[in-house]
């Protein structure tokens, strides 16, 4: 079942369907030719989903397979407990074989499991329920996270300014605003008029086919760059302040991103320029002592040589160096910006501060609840 | 007449055939796929292959127009000067409007008018046979100014070292050697096993098609990268110095590269890597007092967002910055290796110390002859 929408805009990244009974995203792999809507049902629609990117970007695959297994368990058939938990991780093994890597793929799944454990004494449409209700709360913690952080974002900007990011830590890869991008949507909401340079971001390109589509979909005033000119950009005094994602940010804030983010973040500091980034406490890792500590993924040369070309853009069978992230020391941050608020140097100290906040927050809620 | 050869190392980027009837180029535009080799007689040959790119880099391109008006100036029919002059101008015009943004392409055309006018009471043979001469001597001189910048170079660094280079200052942007890349041609001949990475160089990836090409071809240890990998590389302790050409030096050191040497210089400063700029003296411009006297152009948005690509990379019509060349600051600069030595900071003073050299030089040279 597909239907094609205009905008971006008309839709969230991932969303259940209001009869409750598809998981809605928007084909990613189309991007930024086409903007197609995809509504899965079939268990094997969903896997392949994941599997062939049409839904990327950390956050969105968790809500993805929070969804996906919701809908899987809606399905099983039998009224007894043990046939429907067998049942329900035969569907968490399989969605959870469509990308092993993806940290938040089992999270999510793992979080599902949880509440079917929990709820073992109640009916099988008490648990589905349960099951609903789980996929919806990790879908608007989601939104809520990437809100929050857009509004201690915004804090550090003005009307006007220009804002540089690299490769997408966008809506595309969350559900709504996305984390680099969220000060840039809400600042859009207020009327703040910024001027967004968005990196190519190679070899995926992520930068020009998703940043700089989701933004210019959104009515942002984006402007696409290939990565080496971004020192040309700060140069001229067009960028006040730089917002990028990250993938795993070490206790003493070194921060491991897309790579060519700390090649942005030196000629930040080579202008002035403040460099913050965009951290759900989820990707905050306190045991992860610094920069040192974080492996660095390499990927295949196909990527730098082939992927987007008609012809190889090399030579036959030379010798490829493909990293995909790189990591930021943290003397290059100004700051890192979390859901519980904006950490400042020394890390060592703030980050620790930050999970308190979190935990006093998360206690007062189980009060309340 | 056109044939194929093996290797471009057979031949040099530019030369005059051994008849004295043809210029011979390795077509470009076919690179890397395949090493064509042409043999060009006819002027509008000549024109379409310094307008269509198949000869490319300010030197090659000099050497190319030098042998080209030579083989326009064999063909005309006559005894008289007046009439040998009008027909040799109108070739030397048509020559010119190849690439009319091209330095050398004049500078090399005129010094040959400079010849005739010189010689305007010899018979036309004559005249033709000092033209010969000339272009002989043009491309001489090239291939002695990289070899010598090569020969400076190379007392910089040690057998084993990993170099990295950006955009293509090579070989095929010469007659011969290269001018980043020939510290690297004359250290292979030494047996000093470099290992060297290559910047891809968007948007028109010079450095994947041709640096590595050439490198690789000559038997070196060519590895490709994303221009924003360079720092990590670099923060693997992989590379040793960093080679680059220029466009243009300022009196002051700051230096107009390909688009994305400043962020390489910021990451070999932040990693304590020295960063050499191979710099003819004929790219020192003393008029030029910094960086910020110094014009950069700005080209089509479709280099970035369509060139190589079977689909445009980012949305229709979304905004593009494309600036072709960036700034180096001199603080940046490790050194400026000349054919009259290498020049070290301050520049305002060593610069003018390296055309002392080359003064003195000259009229060595003269009183020799």
């Amino acid at each position: 079942m597909e239907e094609k929408k205009k905008s971006i805009l008309d839709y969230d990244t991932v969303a259940l369907d209001e009869e409750n009974h598809a998981l809605v995203i928007i084909d990613q792999t189309q991007l930024p030719y086409q903007t197609e809507i995809l509504s899965l049902t079939k268990q094997e629609d969903i896997w392949n989903a994941i599997y062939l990117l049409q839904v990327r970007g950390a956050p969105a695959i968790g809500v993805a397979a929070a969804i996906g297994i919701y809908l899987s368990a809606r399905e099983i058939k039998t009224a007894d407990f043990t046939d429907f938990y067998q049942e329900f991780q035969k569907a968490k093994d399989y969605l959870d074989s469509a990308r092993p890597t993806a940290v938040n793929l089992s999270w999510a799944l793992n979080r599902m499991e949880e509440v079917v454990l929990k709820n073992k004494e109640k009916t099988i449409p008490e648990i589905v329920e349960r099951l609903h209700q789980e996929a919806v709360e990790i879908r608007e913690e989601d939104i809520w996270v990437c809100k929050t952080i857009g509004e201690y974002g915004l804090t550090l900007v003005n009307p006007g300014d220009g804002l540089l990011t690299h490769c997408n830590a966008g809506q595309l890869a969350t559900v709504k605003y996305g984390t680099a991008t969220a000060p840039m949507y809400l600042g859009q909401e207020k009327g703040y008029h910024f001027r967004i340079f968005s990196d190519e971001t190679r070899p995926l390109l992520q930068g020009a086919r998703l940043t700089s589509f989701e933004l210019k979909e959104s009515g942002l005033d984006v402007t696409v760059i290939c990565d080496n000119m971004s020192a040309s950009v700060m140069r001229k005094g067009w960028v006040n302040a730089v917002f990028v994602g990250c993938d795993r940010v070490a206790a003493n804030g070194d921060t491991a991103n897309k790579i060519g983010t700390s090649m942005v973040a030196l000629a930040a500091k080579r202008y002035g320029i403040p460099m913050y980034i965009c951290a759900p406490t989820s990707t905050i890792d306190l045991s992860t002592i610094s920069g040192e500590d974080i492996h660095i993924e390499e990927r295949p040369a196909e990527e730098v040589v082939e992927m987007w070309y008609e012809k190889p853009m090399a030579p036959d069978g030379v010798k490829v160096f493909n990293p995909a992230f790189d990591v930021t020391d943290h003397d290059l941050i100004a700051g890192i910006v979390t859901e519980y608020g904006i950490a400042r140097a020394p890390y060592t100290e703030s980050l620790k501060e930050i999970f308190k906040k979190k935990e006093e927050a998360l206690k007062a809620e189980e009060k309340d609840t």
